[in-house]
Formats: C-alpha cells, sequence, structure tokens
C-alpha cells in the first residue's frame, strides 16, 4: 500500500485523497531558513511507494522542494514514486514565442520526469502538446478530468441552467459539463485588445430569465469571464455564476467578478481558494486505488 | 571567446567581471508571471562557450531559472556552460542531522552538475565535505577565496588593525588575512545557548587603543559578530569594524551591529547588499580568463 506525504499548503486535500483511497498518510516537514533555503524532512521509514500530492501553482519554490523530497524518498528506500499534482505548471510555456525563448514545459517536464515515476493531473493547460506524455515523459502520465465531478455538483446547485465558455478555448470544458447533465451550452468568442483587456462576443441567442454558469479550466485574471458577464447582464438573465477547475483569480480577480454581476463562483480544490467548493478526492482516490 | 550572461539582480557584478575579463556580455531577459512562473529569454544566438552569472542567495527560485536558462542555452547550441555562483546556496544542509531529512547539498550539487559543466565560486561554507567537487560533482569546480582581496582592500582602511575571528570556524578567513598582511589576530570561542542566543568569549589579549576588524565568511543573523562587540567594548577598543565576505545580514542584523558599537561593516559583492564595498570582479576575471 503506497504511503502518501502530504505538503503543508495542501495538507487537507492531501489527507482527503488519502482517506477515500484508505491509504497511510504522513507529513513533509518542511522549514524555510531566512536565507531562503528549504529543509525537508520526510518520515524516516518509507515503503517502496509513497505519493507525494502537492499543487504546483506558485511553483518555483516547491518544485526545488519536490526535488529534495523526492531524492530523498530514494535514498530512504522508495522504488515507486508518483507525483499528484492536481495543478501542473508551465503548461503553457510550451513553445518558444520568440527567439532565445525557454521552453519551459518541456525543461520541467524532463526535471519532473527524472524523478518521478508516474505523474497524476487534472485538466492541465495544454494546448500545442496534446499528450501530457509528451510534456512530461514519465513512465505513467494519467490526465484526470474534473469535468464529471463538476456536473455532479453543479447538478445540486440549481436546475437546467445554460453553460456558457467563455472563448473557443473553454469548449472542451463546457461541453463535457453540459453532455454530462444534459444541459443547453453555447461558447462566445474572445478577441485580446491588450495584455489585459478583452473584448467577448456572445453568440445569438436568449439568456433572458436562465440562470447563466460561465464555465473554464483556469481563471487567472479573470478578464475574460468578466468581460462575459458584462455582456450578459443586460440579457436580464435570472443569475450569473462562474464555474472553474482551478482557481488562481489573481489580485483582485474574484471582486471585479462579483462586481460586474457574477452572484457565485465555484471552483475545484485544485488549488487552495476561497471559492473551493469541490472537492477531488474521491477522483483522485479511485486512480491511485487502481494502481495498487 | 566565453559569453558571459547577466542575471537581472546581480547585472552589475556580471558586468564587471565580464568587462575585467574583456569578455562580451549580454542579458537574461526574466519575466515572472502572476501565477509565478517564470519565463526566461536568452540571446538567440550563443557561442559555443557561455557563462552563466547569478548568485544563489535565496535560491529556490534562481535555481528553476537557472535550469531553464541552462537547458535553453543548450538548445541554442552551447557546448560548454560555467556558473558562476560567487556565493553558493545549500552548502549546510550537507548532512541528515535528523532521521528522514533531505541531504540537500548533495541533491542540489547533483541538479547543478547535470547541467552545469564547470563551477565557479567564492568561499563556500564547506564543514563536513571539505572538497567543491563532492559536493557539486561537476567535471571542473573551482573555489577561490576573496581573502587577499580582502585584505588588500583592509590594508587601504586603517593601519595595523588587530583581526579577531569570533568563533573557531572563522579561523581559516581571518589567519588567511591577517598571514597576506602580517597583522595580529586572535579567535574567540563560541557557545551556543539558543536559537538565536550565544555567548562568545575572547581570547587573554589587549584590545585597548587597538583598532578591531571581526571577521567571518557569512554574516546572517549577525549574533556571533554583535556577541563579539559586546565583549569588546568595555575594554575600550579605538573602533570596531566587521569584515565578511558574504552579506546576508537577516532582518535588523546590520543596525544591530552599529547599535552595539560596531563603527564599519564592509563586505564583498558576492552577495548584492548595502555594505558591499569590495568587488570580486577581478578575482573572478582571472579564473574565467584562464579557462579560454
Amino acid at each position: 500500500m503506497s504511503l502518501v506525504l502530504r505538503f503543508p499548503e495542501y495538507r487537507q486535500q492531501a489527507q482527503r485523497m488519502a482517506d477515500a483511497a484508505g491509504f497511510p498518510s504522513a507529513d513533509v516537514d518542511i522549514h524555510h531558513f531566512p536565507d531562503g533555503e528549504s529543509r525537508i524532512r520526510l518520515p524516516e521509514k518509507l515503503p517502496e511507494k509513497v505519493i507525494f500530492c502537492r499543487s504546483l501553482n506558485q511553483p518555483n519554490e516547491k518544485l526545488i522542494e519536490l526535488i529534495l523530497a523526492a531524492a530523498t524518498a530514494r535514498r530512504l528506500g522508495a522504488k515507486q514514486i508518483t507525483l499528484v499534482a492536481p495543478y501542473l505548471c508551465y503548461m503553457r510555456q510550451d513553445k518558444a514565442f520568440h527567439p532565445g525563448e525557454a521552453i519551459s514545459q518541456r525543461i520541467i517536464g524532463e526535471l519532473l520526469a527524472g524523478r518521478f515515476d508516474s505523474l497524476i493531473t487534472i485538466d492541465p493547460h495544454l494546448h500545442r502538446v496534446h499528450n501530457l506524455q509528451q510534456a512530461v515523459p514519465v513512465e505513467q502520465a494519467i490526465t484526470l478530468s474534473a469535468t464529471g465531478v463538476m456536473a455532479d455538483w453543479l447538478a445540486k446547485q440549481m436546475e437546467n441552467p445554460l453553460l456558457i465558455g467563455p472563448d473557443e478555448e473553454s469548449v472542451q470544458w463546457v461541453a463535457a459539463i453540459a453532455r454530462h447533465n444534459h444541459l443547453d451550452y453555447c461558447v462566445a468568442r474572445k478577441e485580446r485588445l491588450g495584455d489585459r483587456s478583452v473584448r467577448v462576443t456572445l453568440p445569438e441567442g436568449n439568456y433572458t430569465g436562465r440562470h447563466i454558469v460561465l464555465v473554464d479550466d483556469v481563471a487567472s485574471t479573470g478578464r475574460t469571464l468578466e468581460a462575459a458577464a458584462r455582456e450578459l447582464v443586460p440579457h436580464k438573465p435570472v443569475s450569473i455564476s462562474v464555474l472553474v477547475t482551478h482557481a488562481l483569480f489573481f489580485g483582485d480577480a474574484q471582486q471585479r467578478l462579483h462586481h460586474v454581476g457574477v452572484e457565485q463562483i465555484w471552483s475545484c480544490d485544485t488549488i487552495p481558494h476561497p471559492t473551493n467548493h469541490i472537492q477531488m478526492a474521491k477522483l483522485l482516490a479511485e486512480v491511485i486505488g487502481e494502481k495498487q
């Protein structure tokens, strides 16, 4: 049976996953020295199979600590090391957008692949590289989708909402959730006007008197969701809500959304955030259970 | 001829080294996204030999960025990559002080060794591992000592100071500087009373009417230097100064030293700090010049 190792900032989520799988769990003890170095301590006795569970938002320091932890686990006898990273980092930098630029997805992918035997993640933000194993060439790369759990959760919140994807890229998520619950959905069109400025055009449709749920995989600046909500308001929907997988929500993104009329914001617990309502524990537990 | 690549927070120092060696130099462009990821961009055309110059205080993010930069340099055709890290990180964690603890020195050492062909550093804080190449198993590991440059610089500041090493470990630095300038020196004895509390006992001697210079390799909390200065004051020296290689100086360390009567604090520019007075550019330039 694998031992689940919990990192401080993702402790509860890792604990829930371990409990759902019926696996034992223990803490990775991390001390940050004033000089910026990290001291990592694992339980002194490890089984052959260990699972590190840490989400990789704000990733740089976490990556160094994962490298320290993985090497230490090997020294202590672990033979099969799995990384459960519900949010996976550096997925957007999958090509050199300008000459001389680092293709960070591949470099970080190889860094992880050299240390972990398996990787489990949820809805990675893949663009030009469509296969997780291409990005992170581990022996076993498992991509889960949160959309099923999100759909089940949404079904308990409201009846017959209309789902809207705020841009073309969101179609995969919004369509999956709509199909799962037999709901109407449509996808808006986005034009980027500047670094933080976007224009969203809604498709023709009747939004009046409907519960609207805007669906996306990642909310970072929230500008696209905000622009979509602003377009919706004149149509007088009953409510506008936001349902996202990964809640990055930089700065005042969340307040801005409420300000333009978004009532509820629901996210998965892939990234710890006050909007987390949907737990991934069971979804993750199923796959780590099967790997035994 | 090698191209020196400068990182933003150590740009001037890298520039001075390149100038002293007569080498061309260019910037590593770094952008920090709000999600905590780093985008690295190098000049699109690189020669076969490149030298990354970055000091590794507050190291975790810098290490990830170095990994991204080194892999990108290889992709762009660099064949020989040198890292000049005047301050080298993770040197203190050279064993597992408690069971289950990461031996970070070795893990980070191997991480660097897998990416750089040579490493040049200044007075690394080695304890139980006495050889830099053991800590960082690169093909060529070069340790320089700042003590010669520090001695030359001190000779211009005051005549016939008495040098004091505040604890047993400092003997190597204080002795080297004293020998270089034919100065008196002695070494105090330190007892650790708690996390931030130390007692320093001065050897028998006549400190009255002398210029005293406390010498050490690293100043972090500054508590040892502070305790030594406090012991000296009743002896009525003419002045008390502090001369250190690596100026970490956490929190109010610098003010505390001035508060107990330290007049001047001088440090090398291995770590950027307001107390930097002694430049390493020539010392580093000599060795990168020889490597050509």
